[in-house]
């Protein structure tokens, strides 16, 4: 039995939604067990909570404390150590739970994960993986979304090995295509990081340890140009937060322009089932649950705004990553790639020693350790 | 009079789309003037070429080469020195047009402009600035689009100054809002380059400089949080491609929904005047014109694959900063500021003699001199 520990205290809404969203997924998933982490006074308040409490499949381990959205990383590692969020990723620690799901604060998550259940052998930087809907009817799995600032080339030969093995994972292809995230296809264009990246996917795609496409644009995330999309979090994030934008906005126009009058409300009427269906198709509650890469257990991330319908697709992510021992095919993966990972960084280290410049220099934005 | 140089052979498309541009463009302007810059024996295969010809503003100035998609920026640059891209620019900076157009090569363009026209005194990098729509109804101006790939702070300074200028120029607000693109509001996130640019930007707003709105996120583009969003080249290229391909993915599945069957065609006619009506409300194209900053001359860049009505665009935009005194007024705003931009510069440069980082250093891109 595959058991998901669950924060039922995070997001922006709460155990509204993640008590009715661990009911439906226990009702879908018949081999599955939850851990729901909470405070039972706050969790009590909620009608189905009795329902979850007398499953069988359920249990609840109590937490004193919550992370809020606006709580510092500090706050959250250091203050609370007693956080629903805490604790669930707790489970994962101890072997209670096969992977942990959260919709709290990001940064808060990915800190408390990676202290609590560290980082992979070979991996400096954990990273994060979510999907977007692609125009060839599939998805493209991007990563990294922000956990790491500034990335060197060797971080991101690490997110694209990492990302192969989520893919690996939770697809049918074995050898998902990796495109490195540019601003022209041509080798030459894009950051002395981006170039130096680039030399070495190319080098793990010969020595077999990924199937590296090239440099892929903006835009190939959602043609699905290839199966995943590796670049820096910064990139990402800015990537992914533009698109939420861009889409609430078109969303916005056409329910602006099919409520304009009498006779664009009657179309509307008699556009309904195609609205219905393009909606249902760009629907982006379907892509919910971001996972967290290269720590040493599974840690999934929903979005802090999911409904229940959203939260509960976090939890089939988590559960299915469980099945399908994805933990397991990124630690091979990565042990794979460990020699060319290693050369990589020497050689980085080596270049860095020797370079001389006056322009200011990234420091790496490191989590602190309570 | 304002003359505009048109780069006629620029672009995916070339004459088929410059000429006609040109020739709405001088019916809906009575008192501008266009120099066409081509080659003749190719233009005169064009219906509308002799009409154009026979204009009594217009001239036409002949180039016996042109700058290919493909054309890497040495070969634009040092090898072709007779192309219409490069003429186009010529005539600006022999004071024989007020400013150019072109649809070609983005890279090419930008090395050209910069290696003929020289950037203005304070300015280290010009940047790309455009327009994209915004769900507040108006549009968010968005630099750099890709020029820079590694930028400093005082870099997006300079953005951030230079944009507010455009935005000054070409609306009816004279203190734009600036926001600095990040992955969080809160100031301590992002990298250090983005730290230290969130201090330059409130200095420079305190000195009334700029009105400086804060960080913003990726999806603040298209809300319409700010009139400006300042970000470095590859992250703004990125969010633009991204948007790009977003929009299209979306454009394709609203067709297919509605072309499924016979009754989804049936509420597609219904839906018409409605769908029209959105569709006009995201038309990328009436955006189209793109404009180089930091010159010393005015310089716009047509999307490659621009149609006539949005070559059009990008003309009357280059039109309207002309007629705005961009220039002039970039220039001012620039000279105001330059204490800033100096001490900003003065305590990178110190920052970086102190820096030790083993992490490794990127390196700016540079425009090879012909």
């Amino acid at each position: 039995m595959i058991r998901i520990a669950v924060d039922a205290m995070g997001g922006d809404i709460g155990p509204a939604v993640t008590i009715p969203a661990s009911l439906a997924f226990l009702r879908g998933h018949p081999s599955a067990a939850l851990v729901l982490v909470g405070q039972p006074s706050v969790l009590a308040a909620h009608a189905q909570y009795a329902q979850l409490q007398a499953h069988p499949r359920c249990s609840v381990v109590e937490a004193s404390e919550v992370v809020t959205m606006d709580d510092s990383i500090e706050i959250a590692l250091r203050r609370k150590k007693n956080s629903s969020m805490r604790v669930a990723v707790n489970q994962v620690k101890d072997g209670l739970a096969e992977a942990a799901v959260s919709a709290g604060n990001t940064g808060a998550l990915m800190a408390i994960a990676r202290y609590v259940l560290k980082t992979m052998e070979g991996i400096d930087r954990p990273a994060i993986a979510t999907q977007l809907p692609n125009a060839a009817g599939g998805a493209t799995t991007v990563l990294d979304l922000g956990a790491n600032v500034d990335c060197s080339a060797d971080h991101l030969l690490q997110f694209a090995v990492m990302g192969s093995a989520l893919v690996a994972a939770s697809s049918d292809r074995p050898t998902p295509s990796v495109g490195l995230l540019n601003i022209g296809e041509e080798a030459i264009k894009g950051s002395e990081v981006i170039k130096k990246a680039g030399e070495l996917l190319r080098s793990a795609s010969n020595s077999g340890d990924l199937n590296f496409y090239g440099n892929v644009e903006g835009n190939d995330i959602f043609k699905g140009t290839t199966d995943i999309v590796v670049c820096d979090g910064f990139v990402g994030n800015v990537a992914l937060k533009a698109s939420e934008g861009l889409a609430s906005m078109i969303g916005g126009f056409i329910k602006a322009e099919f409520s304009r009058n009498i006779f664009t409300k009657i179309a509307a009427i008699v556009a309904y089932p195609v609205l219905k269906a393009f909606k249902n198709r760009v629907d982006h509650r379907r892509y919910n649950g971001a996972a967290l890469l290269g720590l040493r257990g599974l840690v999934f991330k929903s979005h802090g705004s999911a409904d229940a319908f959203a939260f509960e697709r976090a939890l089939n992510r988590a559960y299915d990553a469980a099945r399908n021992n994805l933990l397991e095919r990124v630690r091979e993966r990565i042990a794979h790639a460990a020699p060319l990972l290693v050369a990589a960084q020497l050689a980085l280290t080596a270049d860095a020693a020797n370079a001389v410049s006056l322009m200011p220099v990234d420091v790496p934005v490191s989590v602190p350790t309570p």
